[in-house]
């Protein structure tokens, strides 16, 4: 819990009333891989806070095919959004891709800090805006960059957990097939 | 702006001196079928609120090829938010695909919006929750649909300017070339 207590204070002073508020709607897990806190066609209450690990969310599209929409690394939060601002079932699985330590809150309780400490909406907003910024760039990137070009950013940006996680769970990122990125690592290791 | 402030009073208690501010600082513009309001390479300083008409924002990558991110209609925000979050440069073109009507902010006026009258901070971040849950929608549908299911979906939001736009923006949208947009349409005619 202090990783998300810390990462608050670097940009919000944060009241002794908020973080105790904080302490009592969390609950600290570890997870194993393989193991599954969101399913598609469930109501969706919680949302999660990485520790440690990976986890990933993905759909499954009518061929049988996932899609990966996020790999969730240490700092990051996961959970069908989607689900939650639409007050409807998941569309998403979310699984641990290695083991993993989470801050688990109720998705409603958390949002309750906006009326309880009003600081925590200009920090929210400012954490949206910038969130906004990156989903318009991976769009962006998915229209105009080549495959290997959006592999080499994800290396960037996932140089910690690449060699942890399977072939596929990337190709389903990057939206190409598991034979292109094969053929996308033997010419980089050409290099 | 009556437009804008009727589409804020519909979640937002307004009050007149925040009506007043938001005045102030606004500067409505009848703008031109070509006219280009955002250049790549320039500093980026506004930020467009659509009063009726269609602007399109897109970059070019090194072969020349256009990508368009967003078609902004009535009530759509547009400027390009990677350059003014980051301080950075714009990567972005943002250009009138028919005559139109806007309202023109500067980006940082209309952010003191917040710290003035702190109810637009609540305002602002459900806007941006909602935004991020699109943003996503759209990563998936890129990932996950065919492009004749993403043609559906581009007739479906964008019923009112389908035939007043070109064909290569529409693919340019949908991440397809003109020839297989083309197809679709003939397929879909014969439905």
């Amino acid at each position: 819990m202090e990783n998300l207590i810390n990462k608050i204070k670097e940009r919000l002073h944060l009241s002794s009333e908020a973080e105790a508020f904080l302490y009592s709607i969390s609950n600290e897990k570890e997870l194993v891989k393989g193991d599954v806190v969101i399913r598609p066609g469930q109501v969706v209450k919680k949302t999660y806070f990485v520790i440690s690990g990976c986890l990933r969310s993905y759909c499954i599209d009518t061929n049988g095919k996932e899609h990966t929409l996020l790999f969730a690394i240490k700092d990051w939060w996961i959970s069908d959004y989607m689900a939650i601002h639409s007050e409807d079932i998941s569309t998403l699985t979310i699984e641990c891709l290695t083991d993993s330590k989470v801050i688990e809150f109720n998705a409603k309780e958390l949002d309750e800090i906006h009326t309880r400490f009003p600081e925590f909406e200009s920090y929210q907003r400012q954490n949206l805006e910038r969130h906004v910024v990156n989903l318009q760039m991976r769009i962006l990137n998915q229209l105009q960059l080549s495959a290997a070009e959006r592999y080499d950013l994800f290396l960037e940006k996932y140089s910690d957990i690449e060699k942890q996680i399977r072939n596929f769970h990337v190709a389903s990122f990057l939206g190409i097939t598991q034979e292109s990125l094969s053929r996308i690592r033997v010419e980089r290791a050409k290099k």
